[in-house]
């Protein structure tokens, strides 16, 4: 016995959100149908999601389309100018802000260069940064993307073609991350955490 | 500096869905407004889904609104009557159908009691099971609630009231799922695999 079309068709939507599989979208589908008032929620907040925000036009986070041309965190003039964050999406640029350890300003690439989804320089904020680069009075540019392969390819895209400029490239820091067993760690990191030791009385 | 707010709202509306930790919602948000079809299916179908589905009067399956009374499996008179599965919830239902091994009817309870969640035998479909058992031809009633601490005790309150009607009440089977490694086992399936062990001639 097939099951009705229209729910069949919410699990296939449900499952093409990422990190959904097969078992968590009809678990998530049942949820929404069995409790009206989550799903009105859902559907008005996406709509209203949608409908309202836009990304800056300077870093590339997301903003209220109510505001003027610039997020206010580009307009924030307590942020120092000279610190430019690169960062692969919204997701990364809120989870380093929630650290309260940055202080400078954000540019969102809005995805990692990769061939196997065909996604090129062209397809990312790279043109922007540049002109930004020509613009602002940037003295540092973080390369803050992801520790995957196509997060390093990125970086080292991003580094070779920054080169050229007057201006300090670096990296975040790999090592152990905080809370960490060291007989868990894979080797990967463990290898990157004695490579990149620091002299016991830098903390 | 706080994100916007119906970028907030809609985070907060994707963490309500079952399984949906904060970092998934972000990544579900992010997916959505980046990628404008994939959220106008979702809008679509949720939409379409709470317009055109409801339960089956009988069993509690989900239909399609335009059907008649009940649902097709169970007009369907291939199916034998004599034999009542009862679950609580039609994901359970759907996943035992894909299992092609029961060829009964079913009743979807719709949950399972739970004092923490102050839901009480009058909050699930058991009366309506009581009005299915003195109208229908039923001579087995397979309780399949889940193996957890709510769905024994479902299990138990159900077998307790049924005891009274003149029928085989029986459950599903416990013990090592297909494809398991009996040194990762956890002790109580093992206890229970040992405890139901069947003769080696059964298969």
């Amino acid at each position: 016995m097939i099951p009705p079309a229209s729910w069949t068709r919410l699990v296939t939507s449900l499952l093409g959100l990422p990190g959904v599989g097969p078992r968590m979208a009809e678990r998530m589908a049942l949820h929404l149908l069995k409790r009206p008032s989550s799903s009105e929620e859902l559907l008005t907040a996406l709509h209203h999601a949608r409908e309202t925000l836009r990304r800056c036009a300077r870093c590339g986070d997301l903003m209220e389309m109510t505001e003027g041309g610039h997020c206010r965190r580009c307009l924030d003039t307590n942020r120092d100018p000279s610190l430019l964050c690169v960062v692969e999406d919204v997701a990364d640029l809120q989870a380093l802000e929630r650290s309260r350890a940055f202080q400078g300003g954000y540019h969102v690439l809005g995805g990692v260069l990769s061939a196997l989804d065909g996604i090129g320089p062209e397809d990312l904020r790279i043109e922007a940064l540049m002109e930004r680069l020509a613009q602002e009075p940037v003295r540092e540019v973080i390369l803050a993307t992801n520790p995957t392969a196509e997060g390093e390819t990125t970086a080292s895209y991003l580094a070779d073609i920054l080169q050229a400029r007057s201006l300090t490239v670096t990296r975040l820091a790999y090592g152990l991350p905080s809370g960490a067993a060291i007989q868990y760690a894979d080797e990967l990191t463990l290898s990157r955490a004695l490579e990149g030791r620091q002299s016991f009385s830098l903390r």
